[in-house]
């Protein structure tokens, strides 16, 4: 999957989508790079957002992955078009433990209706880094907001 | 499974750990009910915590789902043990919209070496309430911090 | 998720669905039971389908869940539908021993759009009989031809 | 990950478990390479085995994959070990049309008890070749017998 430069209007709607996302603003989450098919999500790891052994909670990781992998795939949708997305499985590799987190969404197959994404999250700990998860989910594009009303968001 | 009683000690241990999650504090999540097998949390849906169509983020129902079916993991482990979960399935049913969250987990399998668990998240709007997601792990029994260690949290 | 009885139309679809799949025919698997909601399949253990334990192999334990699953889905979408599966996470519980295994697919959620369906595999042993698998996947309507041309199948 | 060459005593033992599959004989799966952390599994795509589509069953497409990355996992693991895989995660990104399937397992993380792996289904058709699938699943090493004894296969 080759990463093309988006159209400024797409890369408004995603950037506008992920200003009204209370959540990436509460984790002090970024949209750090969005490009067709790819995009990258970074926070640090607050300690508001912790676990029992002190690492980020897998929910953090869970939200920068999720993001991150959805608007990837809202990257390569025409314009007009939501994404339902109503599964995700994460695996967890490494404790998410250092300062801060980096999640990169890409897609993995773009079709007339199905898209299907991934996600990889990185922790940055002083100058070494490590893989901590990789998620996946089959998205579906909604073509209307009765869509999306019906199913999950 | 039947729901027994648990023995105070692991009451306390799950409650102990549940007290160190800062995510969970940050949530306003508390811990509702401990039984073997089967354990409740529930939260209010806080303002900081929205996706951009002002439902609580994936990113909490994965929380909240997450820890109740993990410690429902953990109540049915002999004493000492830790649970190492390293993957989580989640279906989002429908969007996660009113007052308040409530995760169910519960054990579906409990080996020697392997737990298999689940949750059921549901959220309460006024009088009403409905399921908005299941999830679904397999936890893997960790003898001792060494494999705690290596291995994610 | 009540059982109602299904017309006959919709019967003779998944039956004749069901009679079309080599697949089934290999394994020797027949339909059970049809209703609403709920499809019941059921095999032999054959030799030729088994692992190197001697146990079924994993993939005839997919089979007839994922099968199961989307009968059940297929059972409450209205006339003329078509379900798209793009993917399925199977929990394995136990070795699949014994002389049959049965599965059984019941529908979560069913939505305008969006269908979340489950299927439980039990294995028979003599009079004995266990779980050896739960799988889960969320299906999707498909509306027309040209989305199960794009699609996965 | 890179893909050292592997000692002899690792490719017999893989090509002997691969042997014992009843299931590989009848889909006609060969393996077709073996390295570290990579292992390649093809076969046809039997009549016997398609879905009322045509298409290759589903379960063939899992069958290979799941064989693939098991064994790569095995590749990476200290003689002696065992894998314990309690879950797969199967993506299906087209109908699996063709001649014949190839699937390429390959280690993501190799942990000292925690192996995650995934694989890539390709299906060929005439001088075309496309992914119609891509699984994930985090094993855990067996230690003894006892183990896999507990736990699935």
């Amino acid at each position: 999957m080759q990463h093309d430069p988006l159209p400024d209007a797409s890369r408004r709607k995603i950037g506008d989508s992920f200003a009204r996302q209370d959540m990436m603003v509460t984790l002090g989450a970024a949209l750090i790079s969005i490009e067709r098919g790819k995009v990258v999500i970074s926070s640090p790891i607050l300690d508001a957002m912790r676990q029992q052994h002190g690492f980020a909670h897998a929910a953090v990781t869970f939200a920068l992955g999720d993001s991150a992998a959805g608007y990837s795939a809202l990257s390569v949708m025409p314009e007009g078009a939501e994404v339902l997305t109503s599964e995700m499985k994460i695996n967890l590799l490494a404790p998410a433990a250092g300062e801060r987190l980096q999640a990169e969404g890409y897609v993995i197959k773009a079709g007339k209706r199905l898209v299907v994404v991934g996600a990889t999250v990185v922790a940055f700990d002083g100058d070494q880094s490590r893989d901590v998860a990789v998620l996946r989910t089959a998205g579906h594009h909604g073509a209307d907001r009765g869509v999306m009303q019906d199913g999950p968001l």
